[in-house]
């Protein structure tokens, strides 16, 4: 990376916005606190597989047929209340506390931002609108307007285009290896913000490892500076 | 589905293999039970995020980073030497009971027989041989030849063009719902074996759906008869 990104893509499921919320649901529901993860790896999973077989689906149909098997596999409440208010749980996510901060640093240095999600389009406006973020963001871009699912490269290119910059000229800042990976092998900058896990050996590095999404932005700006 | 596959491509991990022996060994490494599935859905989830981006690396190298997260999140041990006693559980696999029974029908019924896996193939032989199945197959094709992991409809291509039929006369049976779809979506037949959760309503549905390996056999077969 030789210099800093134009336009910065922030994944919003887990990186901008913790998943608390839904960990506390889970738990309400009467399942262990570790059953978040299997839920979440089984549903990116299936939506993989969807992508990779060229295939779409909206992300919530894929984590509800999966929250259906993780409640019945740690015998919580399964009934479709349960499930509808666990799933709900995505429109009440609470942004991690130094999301304004980085979105403010880059507005004040002239780089735009954009929001790229696995999740629904309306959700993720909601969200960021709650969380006082909506206006610094130029577009809010769903892989349901795109037709496939991240890690596709598809989606990072279609979030380029709306952004009318080349896709090197744009950087991805997620909490996720495979996102990581996946802007990477779509020609994109990328940041990871290692919240919790190293990054594993078998996908391409980040540009930049960060441990919070401020300390990400100012690591992608000053490369460039 | 109105006519019998003239070739049937059984999905080998966990569809003609059991996974007892990697539990039993996860299990000795001070890991609870469950951590299996966890482990197994972050691999899978990786290597598919991997192949709708479009790269392939070995299961093996996937696994193998993966099985570190889990054993740390679960207190496990966790040195080299345990996670090669785990990953070697992998050649030490057992046949599933049915599976003899259902090769020698297909054989009987005069229905060729491929292995298609996202394994290795030397390990994948070595499995085979060892259950007395290895003579019964007239491939084994792995991700590893292709260049691309299941569910990309280029490895399921591969192994009808290995066996010289169009994909329609093909049919897969798998114990994995993103295997089957994937197949679906590939143009071949397919069959899920129910062992332990219902198929979701996300993917394709399979031609035939039965509790094991023999009854997935003879329904194919009949349906064709």
């Amino acid at each position: 990376m030789e210099r800093a990104p134009r336009v910065v893509a922030f994944d919003v499921i887990g990186t901008v916005f913790s998943l608390d919320v839904l960990r506390e649901r889970l738990t309400a529901a009467e399942v262990p606190d570790h059953a978040l993860e299997l839920w979440f790896s089984r549903s990116l999973r299936d939506l993989f597989a969807l992508a990779a077989a060229g295939v779409h689906r909206p992300f919530r149909e894929v984590l509800d047929g999966n929250l259906a098997v993780v409640l019945d596999r740690f015998g919580g409440k399964r009934d479709e209340a349960a499930r509808a208010h666990i799933l709900d749980g995505f429109a009440a996510l609470q942004a991690h506390a130094d999301a304004g901060e980085a979105f403010r640093r880059l507005a004040a240095a002239g780089v735009r931002i954009v929001a790229l999600t696995n999740g629904a389009g309306p959700t993720t406006e909601t969200l960021l609108k709650r969380a006082g973020l909506l206006d610094l963001v130029e577009h809010v871009v769903s892989i349901d307007d795109v037709g496939i699912a991240k890690p596709r490269r598809e989606v990072y290119h279609h979030a380029a285009q709306l952004a009318v910059v080349p896709v090197e000229d744009m950087a991805l800042v997620a909490a996720h290896p495979w996102d990581v990976n996946g802007a990477a092998e779509a020609g994109l900058m990328t940041a990871y913000v290692a919240r919790r896990e190293p990054y594993p050996a078998f996908f391409r590095k980040p540009d930049v490892t960060a441990p919070d999404l401020d300390a990400a932005v100012a690591a992608l700006i000053r490369t460039g500076g």
